[in-house]
């Protein structure tokens, strides 16, 4: 009998593995277990469905459960939900929902990629059907069903993040009044203030209200109620508070658990039992910058740990090279990018740090369209090590944090960056890169 | 009596470094010398010009020669030519055009940054007023007057290299009928034959007609006439046949010259003679790839060797990191850039390589303004070392070469590549970036 992978989880931490052992070994029986009806799908890209760039939800698959079936022989299960993972019996759980059953489903490996959802503190109203989260398609659904019916005008973000930030600029998009309802001081709060400053100035300009140190209280319909007794109004309210991996599963059948309750790998993306493996929003990843195993739910990472998960489930070797906090988004027409470790990071980690920081253009000043870009480094006091940074800007400005994110993982100094040799063309670039000039200052 | 530097040469290469020794030592004479009116101005930025999109010539200039008067106390005289250095005797002969006078100028220190200025090779009609070579602001005006005076309908670019596209561009955005005439089998000889023909698709799409294995034999007014005996039409001839390095002054005095003729220069910037300096255009760079000495021409290069000549002049201590290559342009809405070396470096180079090419997109395919773009790397047989990369895309492409260019620097190799923490959204990248995938490609 030839051996059996199952696979719990239709999105990029399990789908992506599968593949991947799929083309490694033509032998392996993989079963893939979806809970919902969509398999491969790009969270990401909600945001941008839901503000009306994206016109179908389905533009978003970037693989179909018929597409694994007929292409890859992998028996993509939908509707099908893992309730339970007996690792002396080696077998799962699976309640299927379509015809109302439940079985045992053996297997020889196992891969846990259940990915994450959003937090939902557990406040008055919060259950409401005009209260909702986004983290699949399912949901996406939901939320534009929602939004339509209530037509609505006023939408409160909850949550100052990048998911909050996104979910802003859609409803910008679709026309309605956006409020950003943060209960902390800042929003962004993987940029340092003065960075996440700009962000706010950014957000006022597309016409988003911003409201720090607000605290929800409870929802109603048609409002929120703050801590401080104000109200805010929404038709709709979205959560935008991040997201808690979903690892009680493996929790329970007994997998060791990290930081923040996701699920601890090894570099092959094993996890503490044998035969078990671990990808993408679920598990935790190694910060090479911060020395310590975190949970980072991102699609770009996720797609990384299945890859390593899928070649060694498939007999070959791989590591997973670790992450060094590098995100982005966008709010329209800003930019906004972040790599390594803030400020308040590199002080929990025990770093002495100078900071260079810059304002200049994304192009040659005298070319139009050239943009303003602002960009922020922290480099290690004595050897001028590369710890992290912070990029805000226009058009053209965010993904310039590869460069810092590359150079960070190669250890690289203020010297090593002001001797790149990056590309300059003046409708493309100043002739010393922002990213450069933020690490001429630091060099003071 | 204070010390004397004295700078050949007002742009770049010699007021970048001018100015960083000025602020570290502020006892210094400086005495800068400009053959022409200006100072500082970004050579680079005159396709843009011509082509419109810069509305004044003014707009390219970074610092006046006041502003180095008023805030920096250097001494520049317009329209000096330097016509001899006795290295002896510790002087510079100066032709003072605006006085008609010459005299000589000791110095104690000595800066060469007299640049580099088009190849125009003998042909007849080669100094008729309709034939251009652009390198300096004053011929980008003495261009423009002749472009305005003709009415010009057809414009041919002699050479399909960077100035060539580039010059091709601004001529298309003028409203000329624009052809480019390459003597050669290829365009932009610095990307492989296959990377190479997506530029000429490019071309051709943006109204650019490409004449490749056209070796001109004559100019005449209205035509170019080929060695084939072949005739195209040409109200103006624009040459971007390349630079050659500005250097006989320095090969006269006695300096050692190297690749192409230009002075070679240690890591400090050193000439082979005690305080005597070279930087920029007409100067050497070491090669981190190659390993050996070549001659660049690039304002970025010309930038980061003035820098470490001033520190160095100014009495700190600065090396030149060397260069890997780097190099783009943009062709309307086409974007090129290349960096490490190419598939016909590398063979010279001795280096057996593996290929990575995919096409993919610029954003995530969903998205609405996803662009096309192709990546090509290189990387060493067994070892997996990144040696090259070649990007040709829409817009977002090109600077993505940093990417490649600093993970080169590093000594990457495509396990690294592939392991990068790079930044990811959707409106933004796909969530492997293009050259990730390209690297992926390469390693099977």
């Amino acid at each position: 009998m030839s051996e059996r992978l199952v696979v719990i989880g239709g999105d990029a931490g399990g789908m992506a593995a599968a593949s991947t052992a799929r083309r490694r070994r033509d032998d392996l029986e993989i079963v893939a277990l979806e809970k919902d009806t969509r398999t491969s799908y790009s969270a990401c890209g909600i945001p941008y469905h839901v503000g009306g760039l994206v016109p179908e939800l389905d533009d978003l698959v970037a693989r179909t459960p018929q597409e694994f079936r007929d292409r890859q022989r992998i028996d993509v299960r939908l509707r099908s939900e893992a309730v339970g993972v007996d690792l002396a019996d080696r077998s799962v759980e699976v309640r299927d929902h379509a015809h109302e059953r439940t079985y045992r489903l053996g297997f020889d490996q196992l891969l846990i990629g259940t990915g994450a959802r959003p937090v939902r503190p557990p406040l008055p109203g919060i259950d409401e059907p005009w209260v909702r989260g986004v983290q699949n398609l399912d949901d996406a659904a939901a939320l534009l069903d929602v939004a339509r019916d209530l037509r609505c005008e006023q939408v409160a973000v909850v949550g100052g993040g990048y998911i909050g930030l996104e979910m802003a600029e859609a409803f910008v998009q679709w026309g309605a009044d956006v409020a950003v309802v943060e209960a902390g001081p800042q929003v962004m709060r993987t940029l340092d203030p003065d960075m996440a400053a700009l962000v706010v100035e950014a957000m006022e300009r597309h016409g988003v209200d911003v409201h720090v140190n607000t605290p929800v209280a409870a929802i109603e319909r048609g409002r929120i109620l703050t801590e401080d007794d104000d109200e805010l109004p929404a038709d709709l309210v979205v959560l935008g508070l991040g997201v808690t991996p979903n690892a009680e599963l493996a929790g329970d059948a007994g997998l060791v658990l990290g930081h923040r309750g996701a699920i601890e790998v090894d570099h092959r993306q094993r996890t503490s039992a044998e035969g078990v493996w671990a990808a993408g929003d679920c598990a935790t990843s190694f910060h090479l910058v911060r020395q310590e195993r975190v949970h980072v739910a991102l699609g770009t990472v996720a797609n990384r740990q299945a890859r390593v998960a899928g070649i060694n489930i498939g007999g070959g070797y791989a590591t997973f090279g670790g992450v060094v906090g590098t995100a982005m988004t966008r709010l329209c027409s800003t930019e906004i990018a972040r790599t390594g470790v803030n400020e308040a990071e590199a002080q929990a980690a025990g770093f002495e740090y100078v900071v260079g920081r810059i304002e200049s253009t994304t192009k040659s000043r005298y070319m139009p369209k050239s943009a303003p870009i602002t960009v922020k480094v922290l480099a290690e006091v004595g050897t001028g090590r590369l710890l992290g940074g912070q990029i805000v800007g226009g058009e053209g400005s965010a993904k310039r944090i590869d460069t810092l994110a590359t150079a960070i993982t190669a250890g690289f100094d203020l010297d090593d960056m002001v001797n790149l040799d990056l590309g300059y063309c003046p409708p493309l670039s100043p002739v010393w890169d922002p990213v450069v000039q933020a690490c001429r200052a630091a060099a003071g």
